[in-house]
């Protein structure tokens, strides 16, 4: 394992397996990662430093070839769990009845819009379909760059948004050779833990409108500002919730549009609100989702302001061959029947804070764990070399994913210097879950030099 | 329904549905397109001027709500039969074991990887996997930008790659207020009906230089050229197979990569060559696939020659939360077999031979027929007000489209000027289907004027 304290290199990412580094890895895994290289090629990446081949899974509980149990506490695209029963039965009764597209007639996409629409409340209107998250937050810059004739973009300095070229070029967290659009400005991720939580709102205010400037001055303008509220790439900064209102007033008078990328923190994630956004009481111009939508079959969306849509849908058209398809949507009205009916949303707020509580315990045990924070199921615990400079401790977090790896426990970390473990579990993640998990960060931490 | 003789109109769609003209439109038609405008807004089109709603699907019958039967001669996505039932199985089985990403070990994409990879020949080596052709395309040009370090990218005048920002910037055939980017350049379709199939290959190649100079003029040089080698958007234009060689040689000569756009002209569609570029004897840099892939199931993929992928794959990375996620190769893999166990491709040939017979036979009727040509399961029939002048007849192929419709037989039209009908039915369509096809048509006919 690379355990060199600069953050990350080019091209790099964070817990990437090194092929440069694989002395340690068993001979099946090695033959695996051989094939993988030559059929798909240089640009697909592993996670851990010993990659792992997952087979078979159900609920929170991944198993590999040899039938080994892993403690899924990372993959939030299956979050009503691995395998569920409802939605393999809702896509394979649809594909045997109809699999076509959107300029037909159907009810389905109707049925399913007209659920989902009223869980964002404030202006949102209608649901666009697209395939992938990446799709949604493309369409949504797309529609803000044409309702407002202007091209300029206002994000989070690690921020991810998606893998298409006008997507990348607002995805910093990509690293440092994956190129930024010159219309892209940058301020600040929310650092709850270094900056005073009581300021952060009017701190990254001040800074949106300072680029504001700026895109002013280079004839640009603020086509939107676009954010995932738990600044998941960031470092997962949940709180405060009091951060994005000021932001949002100042995307308005600049006559931008505000874009929640709830593509992470949406359908429940945070325990508490549907949409990540519902925490800080604002109301956005476009919600983007994704991830969650389908458990894992491809499926996302642009629930938009109808005001916002009105002169896209005049001048220009969208048409996503799969997006919004019959079995798509069965597939999204599956999981979102079940997040309901399930109350994970509530399971989420109920283990995400038992999880938090016990992280905090743990934390009065470890010097090396500066801060625990998040919301619901998405929690992330930062490494520090010391509690007082805060300085971050990028092989103290990557040393607790690969040995929680080893441990058959799966989470990642995030953050510029990658020192910030991600724990973002499916939400059927139960207490028993969640003592497992405890049990096992306290076992590697015993091992980790603070 | 519009029967105006303009072309397209800025924001118009060929065979789109024109909300301002639903006089004629059954009650219950009348009253779901009105929910789904209040619900999904005003970017979305219907097909017809008597919209269809679809309930179900078997091989290449659909069936509305009332239970009517429609011949499908239109839809490539489920190209081996609406409602496959090894789709719908393989799907299944694999969301009851596992649905997970690529950045976990797997055997499936793999072996995917491994039977589909020997089917390019020439230099290509690695598979990428998407989950929508715009995914693909915004990819691969996205890799042609990096490896090449240039911007410029040339297309055929009414050419569609895609709906994401990059790939709609060169999709000219979305409309004239869709803008296009700066750094693209168009040359003429190749209209052989109009011009002469001998020299449209230096025509174009011609063309291709010129426009690569003046790229170069403008310092953004040739990055790539992309093209789908059934021209669909053009009007269908399958023939001459001389094109594209000479075409390949310029942006060779140039440091461009050849793009091969296989998302429509792939999976066994032409009828004799599993990829529509082989027909032209050419060897691509990147092919990129989607449509039928999946049979429906959002699945898509970029296929690169291993030198054109190394220093993207050096500099950044790929991941795609769904693309190649164990669930979509499941689809691919089955739909892969299907298309080559029931010998679709052979099937696409012998009815398409037998389709264009029967085609050219009505033209010997009807003089508003100018021109029938295609290959496998892709045909263009062009509509004319005059077989000297050769001048488009739209109103012609609208009322033999929306006449079928009537009659319950799907088909659409194509080309800048909305006069090519276009014949494009899953792959499983028989020699009854044609017949009946024909029958329809004929029907039809007689009541168009020439």
């Amino acid at each position: 394992m690379n355990t060199t304290a600069t953050a990350r290199q080019p091209g790099n990412m964070v817990n990437a397996f090194d092929p440069s580094n694989a002395s340690g890895v068993p001979q099946r895994t090695r033959d695996m990662i051989a094939r993988r290289q030559r059929l798909l090629g240089p640009a697909y990446r592993l996670f851990y430093a010993n990659p792992v081949e997952v087979c078979r899974g159900q609920g929170v509980l991944l198993y590999d070839s040899e039938g080994n149990e892993y403690l899924d506490a990372y993959n939030n695209v299956v979050s009503i769990g691995h395998a569920h029963p409802k939605v393999a039965e809702a896509v394979s009764r649809q594909l045997g009845i109809l699999c076509t597209h959107t300029r037909y007639l159907q009810d389905g996409i109707l049925d399913f819009a007209e659920a989902i629409l009223p869980t964002f409340g404030g202006r949102i209107g209608h649901l666009m379909m697209t395939c992938t998250g990446s799709e949604a937050n493309d369409l949504a810059v797309r529609i803000a760059k044409h309702q407002t004739g202007r091209s300029g973009i206002i994000i989070t300095s690690e921020a991810y948004h998606g893998n298409s070229e006008l997507t990348a070029s607002f995805s910093p967290s990509l690293g440092e050779r994956s190129r930024l659009g010159t219309w892209v400005r940058r301020v600040d991720g929310p650092d709850s833990y270094r900056l005073d939580p009581a300021t952060l709102g009017e701190r990254m205010a001040a800074q949106v409108a300072h680029e504001v400037r700026e895109l002013e001055r280079r004839g640009e303008g603020l086509a939107a500002f676009i954010a995932d509220s738990l600044f998941s790439s960031d470092g997962i900064y949940s709180d405060p919730v009091t951060l994005l209102a000021p932001v949002a007033e100042v995307v308005r008078k600049a006559g931008g549009l505000f874009i929640a990328d709830e593509v992470q923190s949406g359908f429940g994630r945070s325990g508490t609100h549907l949409w990540g956004y519902q925490r800080h009481g604002i109301d956005p111009d476009i919600v983007t989702m994704g991830k969650p939508m389908g458990n894992g079959f491809p499926v996302a969306g642009v629930a938009v302001a109808p005001e916002v849509i009105q002169r896209f849908g005049q001048d220009m058209r969208y048409f996503n061959t799969f997006g919004g398809n019959t079995v798509a949507v069965a597939a999204a009205q599956a999981t979102f029947d079940v997040i309901r009916e399930e109350g994970l949303m509530a399971n989420a707020d109920a283990v995400g804070r038992y999880l938090r509580d016990g992280l905090a315990a743990l934390a009065k045990q470890y010097a090396v764990i500066g801060d625990v924070r998040g919301t619901g199921l998405y929690i992330g615990v930062e490494m520090v070399r010391d509690r007082d400079t805060r300085e971050p401790n990028r092989e103290a977090a990557l040393a607790v994913v690969n040995g929680l790896r080893e441990r058959r426990v799966l989470i990642s970390a995030t953050g510029y210097h990658a020192n910030t473990l991600k724990i973002r579990p499916p939400l059927v993640f139960a207490k028993s879950h969640a003592d497992r998990l405890l049990t096992e960060i306290d076992a590697v931490l015993r091992t980790v030099a603070a």
